[in-house]
C-alpha cells in the first residue's frame, strides 16, 4: 500500500491562496509547564451558563416501530470532566477546527474499518454535515465556470451551490447500477471535440448508494470501472454517500415477509457495496460522510475522509468559515458511540436498513397493487401499467438503498401531451407540472423530475421525448398513508390516460 | 420611519446569481389538509435515537466565581411535544435554515428591545455563528480583489477569509474611541487619486464594541459620525459586535472596590452605548450578533440583521453552503432563553459584564503594580514606565469592553531595536518577535500585534517606526496568574531595556 500521489495540481487559487493563521502558532507553546498565556480570546467556561446535560439515547437493538422508544440509556456530558471525558467546559469551547478529538479518532477508526481505504496516508476531518462538505469540496477544486461531472440525474442542492458560480454540470448516463463508466469515459475522451476551447472536468460528484433521486445502488465491479476512468482522465471523485448504509436487500414482488436473522457484524459489513474508498490506491476521492441520515439530520455533523493536502487545504477553508461544528453536536454524538460502541453502532445502522427496507417494500407493494406491474426481462426494473390495461405508464427500478424511488413516466399514450408537443418550446417539462399540479390536487405530493436535470447552462437543455420523471419517497409516511397516496396517483393517471 | 432604501447594487455577482432551490416550492402544499407527502427526503424522526435530553442551567443571576455553579434549574427537550414548544422531533430534523421559528422571534423581539433599527423593514436571520456571518456577508457584497474597509488594526481571522480571495485591507486610523470617521472620510474622498484605477471599498468591516485587538468601545458620538460617512459614500457597514453587551465601567487608577448594586434592566439598557442599527435609518448596516461570548462559543449560533433583500440573499446563501445551524445547539439555547426570558438573558448579560469588568481590573491593577503607570492629560490612555525609573515603555487604553488590551511598546530607548534599525528590512516586526520569544522563555504568552495589521498586498506594509504592539487577554486567566504573568512581562521588559 502506498502514499497518495501528488494531486495539488487539482486546487483551486483559493484553496491554494489559503494560509494557516498565525494565532495558530501560539498554540504549541500553550502546554509549556508553568506557562501562563495572555494571548487567547476565549471565554471562561464558568461563564458557561449550563451544569450538565443528560440525554436519554436508544439502545441500539431497539425497536424503530413507534416514535419514542423505552429501549433507552442515560448518557450524561458534566461541566467538568476529571477523568479526561467529553465536557461541557471543552465542548462548549472554541475548539481545534478538525474536530474534538474523540470524534476525529472514532471517525478514523470508523472509515478503517467500513472503507479500509486503499492507499497510506488519508485522513479525516469533522464538517457540518455533507452539504457543508461538498460546499468545502467545490471550494477546494472548482474555479467559476469550471464544468462539473454529475449523474444524469442529480441530486439538486448540490447543484445550487454550483450554478450561481457560473459552471455547468456535465452529465453523466446512468442504468440501474448508477452512472455507467463507458460515457464517463466518452464523454472526457471527446470533450474536446465536444467543447472545443473549454476546460475539461475534472471533478466528478457521484452519490453511489441510493442516488438521489434513482435511488440506485453501484456495485463494486462498476466502482471499479468508473475509479479506471478516472485515474485515466485524471478526475477527483467527490463520493458523497451519506446513504451508505442504508442499503437494501433486493426488492422481490410479491414475496412473503422475511424473518430477522440474529445480528452478526461480519455478515453485516459483508453484504455491503463496497465505497470508492476502497480501491482508491490513489487517493483522488473525498468521501462525505453524515450523521444526518444514521443519527439525525440536526446535528449538522459528517466528515470528510481524502488524502492529507486536501484535508489539510479543507481545514484552513474550515477555519476562517464555519469554524467547528457544534459542540453540543458533537459532545452529544461522541457520547452516544461512546456508550453504544463501534459494535453497537453498526448494529444499530443494521437496524436503520432494515426499517427502510420494510418501507421501501410498502412503497413497491403499494405500486404493484395500485397498478399492474411486470418485471423486466434483461434488468432489474419494474413496468407498471394502468390496472387491468396495456396502457404503460412508468418503469421503476426497486431501490437497493437509500429512501427514493424514480419514476420515468412514458407519454407516448398520453393524448394531451401528444397535442402539446410541437406547439410548446418544453412540452415535458409543461405536462410534467401539469401532471404534477393533478396530483397535488388528488393530495399527493411528489417532487417533479426536473429538479433533478443537471443545469447546462442557459440554452434549452436537451429532453428525451416521450418522458417525465417523478421521485418518490418512502422514509416519512405510514404503510396506510402510502397506500392510500399510491392510489390516488393510479387514480390521477388513469384520468390523464383516458 | 421608511423602509430601508435599495441597495441591491452593493451585492456580488455570485449573491445577484442564487436561486431558491425548487423543492421551498412544494412547502406550501404540504400543510393541505389530507396531503400525503411523497416528495421530501426526510428521514423518519422515530429513527432518531434520542428520547430526551435534560440540560441544568444556571439561573441568571447565578454567582460566577465557581466553574459550576450550584444555582441552577432544569431544561428539557423531548422527543415528541403536544404542547407545540421544542421537541427533538423537530430540532434534529432538516428544517427551516432562517432558524428555529421560536429563535427567530426571539432575535427579533431581542433586537427590536435593544438595537431598536432605524428603520421599518429590517429582518433577522439565523447563522452559525459571526464568523459564518461574516463569511456569508463578504460572500453576499465582495467580489475577488475588492478592497475592504478595516481598522487600522483589525481581527486576524476576519481577514483571513478575504486575503485568499485576493481582497486587500483599506486601514482606517483609530483612537481611544475606535476607528476615526474623520480618516474614513478621507480615505474615501481621496480614493481616486490615492487609488488610480482601483475599484472604490464599498464595505466598512468593524467592531464597534470591545474592538479586537484594541478594545476600545466607540460611542455614539462616533458611531454617527462614522455612520454620515458611510451614507456619504454609500458605504455598507457590516457591525461584528460579540462584545456588545460586555461593556465596563470606565476603570479608575487604585479605585477601591465597588459594591454591586440591585440591577435594573431599564439602567443597564440605558448605560450601553448604542449600535450602528440604532441609527441605521437607510439599511444599510448588516449587524451580526452571537451567543459565542454570551452563552457559549460551540453553540456556534448567531443572527444577522439587515435589510430583507440582503437577509434573503443570506438565506439563499445558508440553504446551500451550511444550512441551518445544529438543531441541538438552537433547541437548547431557545430553551435556555425560554426559560430565562428577555429579562432573566438581559441580567444574565449584566452579570457577565461585571465578571469581564472584575477582570478587567486585575490585569489593569496588576500592570499599575508592576510598572510606574501614569494618566494622560488628555485622553482615557495610560503610560507604563519601566518602575522606578523614567523608561517609558508602553501606552494602553483600558478596556471599556471585550477582553482585551492593547499595548503599544515604544522602542525609542530600547538599544537592540535602535541598532537593528536600519540593518534589517522590517525591523519593528523582527524585534516583536524577539520580544515575544522573551516573553514566552519567562513563561508568559501574549499575542503580537503584527497578526492584527491589515493586509494590503504583498509590497512592504508601512509600519510606524519605534512602536510595536502585544495584546493581552484577561478573559481566562486567574487573579493570580494574571499578576504572575504581569510581572514576568515587567521582568522582560527590564531586561530588554537595561
Amino acid at each position: 500500500m502506498s502514499e497518495a500521489i501528488d494531486l495539488s495540481h487539482h486546487l483551486s487559487l483559493l484553496a491554494r491562496s489559503r494560509k494557516a493563521s498565525p494565532l495558530k502558532d501560539i498554540l504549541a507553546y500553550l502546554h509549556y509547564p508553568g506557562m501562563v498565556s495572555l494571548a487567547g480570546g476565549l471565554p471562561h467556561p464558568a461563564l458557561f451558563p449550563f451544569a450538565n446535560i443528560d440525554v436519554e439515547v436508544y439502545n441500539p437493538g431497539s425497536d424503530l416501530s413507534s416514535l419514542v422508544s423505552s429501549d433507552t440509556t442515560h448518557i450524561s456530558v458534566p461541566k467538568v470532566n476529571t477523568e479526561g471525558g467529553v465536557s461541557l467546559a471543552v465542548a462548549l469551547q472554541y475548539a481545534d477546527v478538525s474536530g474534538m478529538r474523540a470524534l476525529l479518532k472514532y471517525a478514523r477508526e470508523f472509515t478503517q474499518l467500513v472503507c479500509s481505504p486503499a492507499y497510506k496516508n488519508w485522513d479525516v476531518l469533522i464538517n457540518c454535515g455533507n452539504t457543508d462538505g461538498w460546499t468545502k469540496a467545490v471550494g477546494l477544486l472548482c474555479e467559476p465556470g469550471d464544468y462539473i461531472l454529475v449523474e444524469e440525474y442529480t441530486f439538486s442542492s448540490a447543484q445550487y451551490l454550483w450554478i450561481p458560480m457560473g459552471c455547468k454540470g456535465a452529465p453523466i448516463k446512468m442504468d440501474a447500477e448508477g452512472l455507467r463508466a463507458d460515457h464517463l469515459d466518452e464523454v472526457l475522451t471527446t470533450w474536446d471535440t465536444t467543447h472545443p476551447g473549454v476546460k475539461k472536468p475534472h471533478v466528478l460528484y457521484a452519490t453511489p448508494t441510493g442516488q438521489n433521486p434513482t435511488g440506485t445502488l453501484m456495485p463494486d465491479k462498476r466502482k471499479q470501472e468508473v475509479y479506471d476512468v478516472c485515474v485515466k482522465h485524471d478526475i477527483i471523485i467527490v463520493e458523497d454517500d451519506p446513504y451508505y448504509f442504508l442499503q437494501l436487500a433486493p426488492y422481490v414482488l410479491n414475496a412473503p415477509a422475511s424473518t430477522p436473522t440474529a445480528y452478526s457484524q461480519s455478515a453485516h459489513l459483508a453484504s455491503l457495496e463496497k465505497t470508492f474508498l476502497n480501491i482508491d490506491v490513489q487517493g483522488r476521492v473525498i468521501r462525505l460522510d453524515s450523521f444526518s441520515k444514521t443519527v439525525a439530520p440536526g446535528s449538522r455533523i459528517g466528515w470528510f475522509t481524502a488524502n492529507p493536502l486536501f484535508t489539510e487545504r479543507l481545514l484552513r477553508a474550515s477555519e476562517v468559515t464555519t469554524q467547528t461544528p457544534s459542540g453540543w453536536s458533537q459532545g452529544i454524538i461522541i457520547r452516544l458511540l461512546d456508550e453504544w460502541k463501534l459494535g453497537g453502532f453498526l448494529q444499530w445502522l443494521h437496524g436503520l436498513a432494515a426499517e427502510y427496507q420494510k418501507r421501501r417494500d410498502w412503497m413497491c407493494d403499494g405500486l404493484a397493487a395500485s397498478f399492474d406491474v411486470q418485471p423486466s426481462t434483461h434488468d432489474a426494473s419494474l413496468t407498471a401499467y394502468l390496472k387491468g390495461t396495456q396502457t404503460r405508464l412508468f418503469t421503476f427500478v426497486p431501490p437497493r438503498a437509500g429512501m427514493f424511488v424514480w419514476l420515468k413516466v412514458f407519454l407516448h399514450e398520453n393524448k394531451q401531451y401528444q397535442e402539446m408537443k410541437g406547439k410548446l418550446e418544453e412540452p415535458e417539462l409543461d405536462y410534467e407540472k401539469m401532471l404534477w399540479q393533478d396530483m397535488a390536487d388528488a393530495k399527493v405530493l411528489l417532487s417533479s423530475g426536473n429538479f433533478f436535470l443537471p443545469w447546462e447552462g442557459k440554452e434549452k437543455m436537451d429532453r428525451e421525448e416521450n418522458v417525465i420523471f417523478f421521485r418518490l419517497s418512502y422514509s416519512m409516511t405510514s404503510k396506510e398513508a402510502m397506500q392510500a397516496a399510491v392510489q390516488r396517483m393510479a387514480d390521477v393517471f388513469a384520468g390523464a390516460w383516458s
